[in-house]
Parts: structure tokens; sequence; C-alpha cells
């Protein structure tokens, strides 16, 4: 049988890349334009759809599955990118139908967590799975459900936004206006704060972490403290773990997944992560469901899951 | 075209209740055993199929879409009620294998809540919508929900057990050995609950609700205390609404539904509990989904919903 290959397309704000994925998850070749160089949605398209065939001709694919595209504020009933805020495109784009006006085949647009979790089931770790659930902690916590092998899309297309699901009443201030949202807690911005919190209410510390000026501080720097043995780096992940290990409890009651995957950089900080994570998980998942969820690290490499997850939506 | 019928039992811990159900959400018969009679489920089921035949006979109906069973417990995947607390049947009861020996049809069995739902689909006030999550408030909260007009069971037949999603982290002791459970605050006893805490914090109140015997007490009660102006009673269901709005609005971030229905005793309490639900769900609602989420009253009675959802399952 010939081998199957999709094109997976990520819209950032700055960069655009494009990918051509076989069937088995490789990325076998990519090319990149500048989002933020276009005003014209017609142009980026036609741009775009100039690259693709580009990486075709080059990789002698001739045939695929469809075009993936994963984008901030895309929506799959629509096909297009509604206001997307980091985008020099106002309203709404109409990506798919603009696509395929260039090149025939299927075109599928969704926004980038929930493609992530397509992504997981598609070429990841949980082929083998029909339900569950995916948290990317990135700039915010993004989130992508699937239940029974299907994508949750909801009425608007944009369901999945746990990390806006608000965790502590009155809680931080998010983005988003309201207060006390997981992503608050939970994204690497969420994980910085609680360090210079903790910093605060301790200032006889002077650890690695007060060496760093505020405004420098990253998440990254905060999890090699901790694996460095840092107090203030443990406690961070400690109550990390300790909140997104209620939320994925109460995510579990909505759906019972089989497992839950988290994504992105902090998850990298490894098990000074996830050992608070599980055991915050367990104490507060209902007994029903004890024994029947795992949290697992996805096996799609960051560099490569805005690709993949964009590419097996033309599975969708 | 032959109208349609369906049998629908609702299983509980003192009787069993079969309604025969019209196409149209009508219940025109209806007859019932005493569930705490019996300790040998073979010889429950035996009586379950007799009184199914009599009831069909006598209203001359001859052919059904099947038997919906809902019961605590209930479990959809394996047509068995499992380890139910107020049943004296131990460990797993496999009701739909059971009764298909003496009624060859087809039988589902679920749980109460999420018979519920389903209920609200086909003969309610969703029979329209394709997305949507029902909270039934009474001794606990149950919730099911739909998405893609199906009913969400997740890995273990149980999901959508809402009532058990912390709201509040170390807040009140719930039943299930954790803390903070949504039923804690927004059940008939969570309800009774927050009026006595209240009257503590409040020496001076001196009105109806002070003249009960705090053991007496009922949900009931507080709610008509509200609606006749009492202020502990008002002020119980300014919280209820509260809380209640803020986990509406978690939910949406998961499922992205059209409407979220609410049924239950407490819900006959009207503005009183109604003006703040909504209130606060529109404080809490993500802004995204702003203006696509109605929430509702359920359009089925709440002495007809248990038969009703239990029908319906004959549709799943």
């Amino acid at each position: 049988m010939k081998t199957r290959h999709s094109i997976g397309i990520d819209v950032g704000g700055t960069n655009t890349d494009i990918g051509l994925v076989r069937e088995d998850g490789k990325i076998i070749d990519k090319v990149n334009l500048h989002t933020n160089e276009y005003y014209d949605a017609e142009l980026y398209v036609n741009d775009m759809a100039a690259k693709i065939k580009e990486l075709l001709e080059r990789n002698h694919v001739s045939d695929i599955d469809g075009i993936g595209i994963g984008a901030p504020n895309g929506n799959t009933y629509t096909g297009s990118i509604d206001k997307a805020p980091n985008l020099n495109f106002k309203g709404q784009v109409k990506l798919a139908e603009m696509m395929k006006k260039h090149i025939n085949t299927k075109v599928v647009v969704s926004n980038d967590a929930n493609a992530a979790a397509y992504g997981e089931m598609i070429y990841g770790g949980a082929k083998d799975l029909d339900h569950f659930i995916t948290f990317t902690l990135g700039t915010g916590v993004g989130s992508g459900i699937i239940i029974d092998r299907k994508l949750v899309l909801g009425s608007t297309s944009t369901a999945g936004e746990l990390g806006h699901s608000i965790i502590i009443i009155n809680g931080r201030q998010c983005g988003c206006g309201r207060k006390g949202c997981l992503e608050t807690y939970t994204s690497a911005g969420g994980i910085r704060r609680t360090a210079l919190e903790l910093m605060e209410q301790n200032p006889l510390y002077n650890g690695v972490l007060r060496q760093v000026a505020p405004e420098n501080l990253t998440s990254k720097m905060v999890g090699d403290a901790a694996n460095a043995g840092d107090p203030i780096g443990l406690q961070t992940f400690e109550n990390v773990g300790y909140l997104l290990g209620i939320a994925m409890a109460n995510a579990v009651t909505f759906s019972a997944p089989q497992a839950i995957f988290l994504m992105g950089g902090p998850v990298h900080a490894g098990e000074v992560l996830m050992k608070p994570l599980r055991k915050s998980f367990d104490e507060h998942l209902l007994n029903i469901y004890q024994g029947t969820v795992e949290i697992r690290v996805s096996s799609l490499a960051d560099n490569e899951v805005a690709i993949l997850g964009a590419a097996a939506l033309c599975q969708l």
C-alpha cells in the first residue's frame, strides 16, 4: 500500500510553519512564512499554497490526505480564523475556503490546543485510547478533549478551554478579565508568578532565584532551580502540581477519560512537577474513578506537536 | 404510522416505578414494586417482567421500542447495577441480561442523572439541541452531558458527575470523602447547611427559619422563606446561585453547550435562585462563550423525569 501524507500548518503570530507529515507521524520536510509580514489574507494564503506545492514537489509527493491548519481562534465549523488577537488580519479569515481555491483537497482548521489533542491520538501516545484529555502548559493553558475518539468542539467549535475554568474563586487576575482561572496558576507565567510570590513571602530566602531580576525570571529557571533542590523552586512546583491535580480530577468528573496527557515546556521540569501532581490528583479523584485514569506526559515533541496536531486534523 | 411506546423503569431504594411511555412523552400508565422487599435479584427481575407484561396487556400495547432502566450506579456498558449502596442486592446485578430472558427487547441501563439528561433530549426542552448539560439538584447534585446528541458515558459509563467537581478547595466535607464538592453547597442538603450556617453567623436574626428546629429544616422551607422575603432565605439562595453559576461557567469551558438545564426540587424556589444564578453565570462565563449558552429550567415534571429519562434510554 502507498504511504500516505498530510500537510500540517501551524499559524503563529510571528511564523507560519508548514510541514509535510508521513502517516507514521514523521515530519519529512518543512518550510516557513513570516506571518507578521502579511496584512492581506489573500496574499498570505496565496504564498502558503505556493510553499505547500514547493514542499510536495521537492519530496515527490503527489497525493495528500489533506491540509490541517492549527491557528489561534481557529474555528473548525467555519474553517476560519476568527478575530485572532495576535494576527494582522482583522475579523474572520476564511482560511479553508481560500486555500481550496489554490489546492483542491480537504482543508480542516482548528485551534492549536484542540489540534494538539488530536495529534496525540493520530500520531502520539493515545493511538489506542477512546477517551482522553490533553493539557498544554505554555503562555496559557490549552486543553483538548477526546470522547469516543472524537474531538469535542461543542456548539461553538471552542470547547475545551479548561485553562479558563475557575479553580480558585476570586483568585488571581487572569488576562481574560476574570479571576482565578487555572492558567493564572499553571501556565508558564503562572509558575513565574507563584515563585515571585513565594520569594516575597520568604524574605530570608537567598537562593539562586533571588539572583535573577524579577522581570527576567522564567518558568524554566524555576524548574531548573527545583531540580537542583532549591526550596522556592520546589515549593512552586508543589503548588502548581497541587492545583493542576485538582483541575484534572474535576475534568474526570466530566468525561471519565482513560488518560490525561500533559504537554508544554514546564512539563520538562519532570518529577518536581509530576510527583505533587499525581499525589494531588489521587487525593482529589472521586472514588468511582480511582484506578481508571492515568496521567501521562505527551509523546509528541514540543517542537513538533503544532505541525503534527495540525496534520492530524486531516483525519477528523 | 403506528404510535410507538417504551417502558421506563426508575429503580429507587424504596420503590421501583415502571411506566409505559408514549412516543410523545406521555406516561400513559404505571405500576410499582417495593424494591426494598427484594433480596434476590432474580426474583426482583422476574416480578418486574411480570409487571411490565401486565402493563402492556391492559393498555393493549403489543410492541415496544425497548425497556430503559435508570438506577443508582446503573452502568450502560455492562447493563448492570454495580454495588448500589441503597439497594439490598450486593455486587453487580446484570439487569439487562436478566430482563432479556423474560422479555426479548432492547434493554438499556443507566444512572438516573444521565437518564434525566437523555429524557430532556427525547421528551423535554432539548429536542432541538445538539449540546447541553443538565444539573439535578436533589439529595445530591446529578448531572448528565449531551454532546452531538450523544450521552457522554466516558470510559467507565460514569461520566457526568459534576456534583463532585471541587468548587471550593478544602471546602465543606462531602459524603464522598473529599472536600468542597459542588453538591455540598447546592444540593437540598447543601442549601439547608448554608441556611443553618447563616443563622449561626446572624444571632440577631429571628425570622421564620429560626422557629424551625435545625434537624427539621428543609431546603423547601428555605425556598419558601426566601420567596416571602426572609433575609436568611434570600441570602442562602444568593450563595447557592453564585456557586452554581461558577460551576456552570466552568462546565461551559468543557463542552461549549447551547443550554444548561436545571432540575429538581430546589429549582421551584424560582427567581430567588435563578436571578443570582444567571448573574453569577454571566459574570464568570469566559468572553468567547458570551451569548451562546442559555440557562433553562427543565420542561420535565419532577415526578415524571425518572420514568421519562429511563424510557428515553431506549433511543440511545
